[in-house]
């Protein structure tokens, strides 16, 4: 592989860190960005972007699902694509989508001033990765994977009653006709993403920057414990069957499930029934969140789960239902991309640090089907999602920086054919 | 003291039955009984009962709190008072507070057929036991004891909105004016209740009925603990502030402590913050309500679960704080007439089982300065404020009998200066 070194005079991380500033000052404020998906103030972001785009030799098109693609042609129509997205939640951060965007935009303008490249670069936007509006997350991405469910999608509303056909209607997307976005995937041979870690990890380990090793595949579940309601005061210890005793005993059990496997395990959600002060839960739902970059170990933690559950609910006279939320596979990243961002990592930081994004992300879609990596950097007491969330300066360069080492390492890769 | 077989041949249970299934066909129906206090459905309830008075030589009168008397004039102003309450919760059952009215009427109706007694006994329906619709339970009763916050009375609203001082003013009750209520208690000399158990100790020891050792004292909290927020996939087990799993720690730690003091204890509430499956809770409130029959236990409870919850707190890096909600102590009941309820008791089902109740009555407001017993009936299932609520007529009989000889014993009692 040739070094990198003599390809990145033009690439200027500054560059991005203005052009995140920018953005914040149009999008955000003293409440946090407020780039909600299918709004006028997505559109502003959009524009904003448009407009970086406009003095540069790219192609801008928007696709059937509303992502908006900037194409640099090259020699060969093998694509490397880089991107993530502008959308934030309410009240969000001014970096979580933003860095990739930006980091995107300037490959684009120091590949455009280097001559014309052996193969086709793409800046993606993808639309909705955040899901805030309808609750349903990583849309655009999805939409290109084929994975959408276009009857769940026709049921989806907003806080305010807004159907989503018709509010995505109003942005020039049909959700009948979402596969047509499925073709652009066609000379696609890698997809690279940068963005915030969303954790404490890399501040923890006084990094700036890693490697991330792919996305974790999650369970989420309803538990619904069943005893039977009884009056707080006239019913005995010895003849109660206490769902909440059930579901505490389940909280206890399945953290240490997640601990045991190296997983993550939450229980962020408890309703009780009837729910008042003088008595006994007869139901109690929970919410179970859980991830692990392994099937394998997540499978052993789901079964880990039933058992827990199983027991919990015998220790107190109960029983127990489980009600499917959401799953998604792991997605480990592609072994030549990872080689080409540890690399990378190790010439901007010095070191062999890598970790899995707890979070999902447009690459976890992207890599059901394409060669796909990220870059991470830290973030600031592992705060996202909120006005909050920073990383330094200093950290947001060193992020940039890998991540163009990288995406020339995979144009490389995939202009000698070995992706 | 003299044999009550004597003195209880013209006490007839069978009239007591018969009179609560009037009550129910007139105000209860297939969703249960409607008698919710303030409403047209209470008022009929005691348009029925005051019909039934009008057969008998009482003074009926209503006091400033709305409690309704019955007074059955002896040679002395000494006064044993019986009572209970006619109304109901919404969809409730049709013995909780009917049952002790209507064995009270019986008891007006057998004595004043033995002519005029020594001292003066008086039946009371009291006013808004269940506190159904205002949130403020054995309102009459506690007028009487002068134990109501009139300030707290006057902000109370029901579900639509009813202003607590507008509504009971309807039924002819000045918030302002509740003190005179208190004057009615100069001449009480002791008070009796029978009311059905609303627990499953008396069925599952196959008994009919028990004497009633007191109320248990009440303590009612809730407890904040606060950790931290965080990302349900980005966040590392050992770096979680998770306050679920702190008040998941505390609701087992209170179990055990109610079992250890053989008192009760109940975790009946939770809610989350954010509350979403996506995030590690950074506050989790609950409600704890814990009760004894002794003073001494109740506090070493209460110490106990202080002890608990810190360390709930502390073992997942959360802190908690503690919210005070309601706070009764124990009413023990008084042992000249808990000695009558035994003997009358013997003579009924031949036993000496007696329990404290769970749960808080009418008798809970009295016991604080008025020599004071209760009979519990069994309940079946131990069900109650539901529609479902029932006990067998052989049972309800041999609770009446019992109430009835523990009355007598208790008017001697009077009538001889022993009481």
């Amino acid at each position: 592989m040739s070094s990198p070194e003599t390809t990145i005079s033009t690439y200027d991380p500054a560059r991005v860190i203005a052009g995140l500033r920018v953005l914040a000052a149009a999008t955000g404020g003293p409440e946090g960005s407020r780039r909600l998906c299918w709004t006028p103030e997505w559109l502003e972001a959009r524009a904003l972007l448009r407009e970086s785009l406009t003095t540069l030799p790219v192609e801008v098109e928007t696709d059937e699902a509303g992502n908006l693609w900037a194409y640099l042609r090259g020699h060969s129509a093998d694509t490397v694509v880089v991107g993530s997205h502008l959308d934030s939640v309410p009240k969000g951060g001014w970096l979580d989508g933003a860095l990739g965007v930006m980091s995107g935009l300037e490959l684009l303008r120091s590949l455009a001033s280097e001559g014309t490249l052996p193969v086709t670069v793409a800046l993606v936007d993808w639309a909705d990765e955040e899901g805030a509006r309808f609750g349903r997350s990583l849309f655009g991405s999805a939409a290109c994977m084929g994975t959408l469910d276009i009857e769940v999608l026709r049921g989806l509303t907003d806080k305010d009653g807004g159907k989503l056909p018709e509010v995505l209607a109003g942005h020039g997307v049909d959700i009948n006709n979402l596969d047509g976005a499925r073709l652009r995937m066609a000379d696609v041979k890698a997809y690279l993403e940068v963005h915030i870690e969303q954790g404490p990890i890399l501040e923890s380990k006084g990094l700036a920057i890693s490697t991330v090793t792919g996305t974790k595949g999650i369970e989420r579940e309803r538990l619904i414990f069943l005893g039977q309601a009884a009056h707080a005061g006239t019913m005995p210890m010895e003849m109660r069957r206490d769902s909440f005793r059930a579901a505490a005993r389940f909280a206890l059990a399945i953290a240490e499930i997640g601990e045991r496997h190296a997983g993550v395990t939450t229980v962020g959600q408890a309703q009780c029934w009837p729910g008042v002060v003088t008595a006994v839960a007869g139901e109690t739902r929970i919410t179970m969140d859980m991830r692990h970059l392994s099937a394998d170990s997540l499978a052993a933690m789901f079964a880990d789960a039933h058992q827990a559950a199983q027991a919990a609910a015998e220790a107190e006279g109960c029983t127990v239902e489980w009600e499917h939320l959401f799953r998604i596979p792991p997605m480990p990243f592609h072994p030549m991309l990872l080689d080409a961002a540890r690399a990378s990592v190790r010439e901007v930081e010095g070191h062999d640090v890598e970790i899995p994004s707890g979070a999902l992300h447009d690459a976890s879609e992207m890599a059901r089907e394409i060669p796909t990596v990220m870059i991470f950097s830290s973030s600031i007491a592992g705060l996202s999602h909120t006005k909050e969330e920073d990383t330094s300066d200093e950290h947001l360069h060193m992020a940039a920086d890998a991540f163009n080492r990288t995406c020339r390492r995979a144009i490389e890769l995939v202009a000698t054919g070995r992706l």
